[in-house]
């Protein structure tokens, strides 16, 4: 198939991110390319093409100077919120132009409900959600007003407030293998990875990590660094302690070493990528059960579902009883980029059998 | 001509309005169904239809319900910013469904791009711009890209930006003079009228009054209370007073008899409708000399263009030279929404007729 694809970052797609977006765009592009499809990247011209397959077709559509983002900006800002969306509806109407050329347009970005409005009820176009912000109101306006655009969601969790729409389907994201080697025999630490937000719990993770009186590595940009001073620091001793933020392949070794990943996640986690990183290295999760985590970890097999801190004190104590390399195959049969791919491959097609 | 008009706002259209875009709305649609044209409104289901002539069509397109506005919301939040943002693309995309009942469709919102991202190229759209949020880099990059809708900027001074792109014209902002009776012998006192956030200048009006040694009232709602508390009510006394934010009629009567209209504007005022307003009931405006306030306003007669608080004072004290009669002209030949109808109509007139 002619598969045309979507992303609007504010951060450049290169191998070194650490977003979300684009690293599903990375993972996802490169498998459709191994199944055989003809894929065209529609994204920023700072795009770094060594992290795609020399077959994908790329066409930039702006620059991150266009964005005109300043060194340090506040990302909650109306000035910049205003800016970055306009360049995400743009980008789908800059597609939407030479719409002819693809079977299908695949639009990714954080402005997931773009292609509603833009498209012209005919073009096949499907839209993934990774984050949405909108509210239920606008969505069901969106859903009466503009029923002409599918939809997936990241996992059967996140795809709540969606449920009544009819062109709509799961597919859980995955990821390349490759970057998330086996580890069988762990070193003496546990692992916690992301953003140091609240909601990420790494809080959580460190009193829990106290109380099993096991050593943790945290690694993770600073987002909130209020939260940092207050909850985190003084929760940091010799046992425990934060390292800097991870690169790519540091991160496989990182999380593949561990004895398990602490997620003990304050929000409905969407899908949480972390997870399954993990586990495809072999490493068991312990985790909240919020959110996409529900759905990635399976509780006494690949790691355990927990409700608070306590209980993950008592499951890090177990965690010898899971078998790494059920954790392995977890991931490789349900969430690696070429099952996701594979998804989205049969979900473009049945889209585009429609009439 | 045929003309549908969008107008996406987060409050009510109605005759209580003290919004902009809500009141031009008002101004310009009555006026043109007296030129005779065919009005379709698009707005919030909550629009007051009694300000319309019974001319007006109006259809829903969306109601402030769906916009999911918290009481006292902030505004600026990303949350509010993006789903606001949302219903002024799904504004005109709802419109552009049936675009070919119209000649032309104007838009008139904050988000003023989005027809060029949503029209086809075909459909004649033209959008007014009262506020510009969109960065110097994202201007170029919707013209260059974008290049099949036609703008009008509210002032030649607002137009800076907008200056390189063709299908581009100047219509200045008019207003309904029955509203705006004229007053020929003022009661003795200086008005100032406007939202009580520093780029409006209240705190250098009520310098300007202390030093001429004038009686100043001033009325507007409370934007930002920490500027308030800062730098007004320390300025405020037996002589300068702040009274209730004033409705529609009381806004004609209170300008109308003042001595002048205070207007010591801190930013390139995009057009400033209480100029006008003020001149249309014969008042007099010394204001800074800034924006479009160099447009509406002119020295020596119809008030005052000044730098600073200094000069404001000394103006203050030379108001007698004015004569009241020439304001009232000045705006009924130049800003009434009649003849701002008129230009407008001569503009969908010429946009209709390239093909």
């Amino acid at each position: 198939m002619n598969i045309a694809y979507v992303c609007v970052s504010h951060k450049p797609i290169s191998i070194e991110t650490t977003g979300g977006i684009e690293t599903f765009t990375i993972y996802l592009l490169n498998a459709l390319i191994n199944l055989g499809h003809n894929v065209t990247l529609f994204a920023a011209k700072e795009t770094d093409l060594t992290a795609f397959s020399p077959k994908l077709k790329f066409v930039p559509i702006f620059s991150l100077a266009d964005l005109g983002k300043k060194e340090s900006e506040n990302l909650e800002s109306k000035e910049f919120t205003l800016n970055y969306a306009f360049f995400q509806y743009a980008g789908v109407a800059k597609v939407l132009i030479e719409k002819e050329t693809f079977d299908i347009i695949h639009y990714s970005c954080a402005q997931w409900y773009a292609p509603f409005l833009l498209s012209d009820g005919k073009t096949k176009t499907l839209t993934t959600i990774h984050v949405n912000n909108l509210r239920p109101s606008a969505i069901s306006y969106l859903f009466n007003n503009f029923p002409n655009n599918y939809i997936a969601n990241i996992s059967d969790s996140s795809s709540m407030s969606f449920q009544s729409y009819p062109k709509r389907k799961t597919v859980y994201n995955g990821i390349d293998l490759e970057y998330f080697p086996y580890h069988n025999s762990p070193d003496d630490y546990y692992a916690w990875l992301g953003r140091i937000a609240p909601v990420k719990g790494l809080k959580e993770a460190l009193q829990a990590a106290k109380i099993a009186d096991v050593s943790l590595q945290a690694s993770g940009p600073l987002d909130f660094m209020e939260y940092y001073n207050k909850d985190v620091k003084p929760l940091l001793d010799a046992k425990r302690k934060l390292i800097r933020p991870l690169n790519f392949r540091e991160k496989g070794m990182f999380l593949g070493k561990a004895k398990a990943v602490l997620m003990p996640v304050n929000w409905e986690e969407p899908f949480g990528l972390v997870a399954i990183e993990a586990m495809a290295c072999g490493t068991p999760v312990i985790a909240f059960a919020r959110g996409g985590l529900k759905e990635t970890v399976v509780d006494g097999k690949t790691g355990y579902l927990v409700n608070s801190v306590e209980e993950m004190a008592e499951k890090i104590k177990q965690i010898d009883k899971i078998d790494r390399k059920k954790c392995r195959e977890h991931v490789e049969k349900n969430f690696s980029s070429q099952v996701m791919a594979e998804k989205y491959a049969e979900y473009y097609q049945e889209i585009q059998k429609i009439s």
